[in-house]
């Protein structure tokens, strides 16, 4: 098939497939433009990647995942973070909010053997739902970081249990959401992007046990083999040892990486 | 049922249906990444009521039709064109491009009875397909005007014959015609906006029998009852007495009312 051949079998069918609902359901023509204002809107407000990944990445990463344990991207991954140095910490403010959180892991071939030297990109929403490098807040690639596996594929990072996850207010995606009656949240989540050569690239996100939104993402992208359950640390000779004043949690994850092509 | 349960239903099957196709079609994420940009480019372009005019606004008019005759509006209309005094000539310029063309017609109830005094505001594209106060090179309200049938609901205006008319070209909407293989023509068209006190009012085009996209409008707006036959002029002695020094062109047609509410 060519591409123009692939492009117009593809609008086609959702330029029709709107249009079957259009007629379906008998819209007006102020809700017509209602709705093409609304779209105009969410541009101008630059939240057509928020909208498009919201509500439909999550089919575009069901048919190309190439094995299980991916998720969405989502809208605010920036290229460039830092490398970190270890042990690794994720760049966040003296006062960053949240319980502190030491994540280990493995990255592993999908037979099960260590990938030596992956390289993992976290970066995740502060406890006030802000991303750094998008929205005005947090210093520049606050909780976003590079870090590389060990020569078993093995890491450990400290960073915050991102809370519940609301989507941001305010813009033309908010709008929408009430207009529906429809919530704004998301489970509380670290977002991964795991490479290393040979491989090919997996992108995910990691939740955890009793997040009151695991059952409703509104960006349906919560898979079971996501969902980490947290361990609480409060003996005090640990927390000294961790140079801690206060409890923290672990968790820990295997990533499974796919041979490239 | 409440604006939020109608909302909620209508998102609810449109999001569903397109993420259908995308789940159909394996769409891939470079397909879905360039979608995303193109639909953000539109935005920039200023070419959202194009696109939805063009491919959704004839299902919008199909189901909110209140009586045969209507069809789309389409992105252009200029509300406060100028009122128009008899005998009523469309304004434009000296040397507007095109065949004179003479439309004369009725304003009718849906009973068959005149609708003396209704307003008929008329807006076409020049013969270079460029709209006036939309697009830059016609003068302010070329092509436009409002004028009333009399009291026999009858009315007679000159105009140019429309050619076939392509959508506008190199922005976001000519982009993706291309990439789908899809041609931008419509068949030339006057439109109209019909209104008269106790009536629903009318937006329908008109359009000409040898246009060679009557049957494939990219915009689906033809129905039978809009296509007109002309009747070329070109008797020394009529055209004298209509103070024109080239053939005319004529035709005329009926416009029907339906009782308002």
């Amino acid at each position: 098939m060519t591409s123009q051949q692939r492009t117009h079998e593809v609008l086609s069918d959702i330029i029709d497939a709107v249009n079957a609902q259009l007629d379906k359901h008998g819209v007006t023509y102020d809700e017509y433009r209602a709705g093409l204002d609304w779209l105009i809107r969410l541009g101008h407000a630059g939240e057509w990647p928020l909208f498009a990944d919201v509500f439909f990445e999550h089919t575009v990463e069901a048919v190309n995942a190439t094995g299980p344990g991916s998720t969405i991207e989502g809208p605010y991954y920036v290229a460039g973070a830092p490398w970190l140095e270890r042990p690794y910490v994720l760049p966040q403010r003296d006062d960053e909010a949240g319980d502190v959180l030491i994540l280990s892991g493995t990255v592993l071939s999908a037979g099960g053997d260590p990938v030596p030297g992956a390289v993992l990109d976290l970066w995740h929403a502060d406890a006030d739902c802000l991303y750094s490098n998008v929205h005005d807040g947090p210093p520049a690639f606050n909780l976003r970081g590079r870090m590389t596996a060990d020569g078993d594929g093995r890491f450990e990072v400290r960073t915050i249990v991102p809370p519940s996850y609301h989507l941001p207010r305010g813009g033309p995606v908010e709008e929408l959401l009430n207009a529906a009656g429809w919530h704004d949240w998301r489970p509380g989540h670290l977002h991964f992007m795991v490479s290393a050569e040979g491989y090919e690239s997996l992108t995910t996100q990691l939740y955890f046990e009793g997040d009151r939104y695991l059952d409703s993402d509104i960006a349906s992208a919560v898979k079971p083999e996501l969902i980490l359950s947290l361990r609480k640390h409060d003996d005090p000779a640990e927390l000294s040892e961790r140079g801690l004043s206060r409890p923290f949690y672990s968790t820990s994850h295997e990533f499974r990486l796919t041979p490239a092509g």
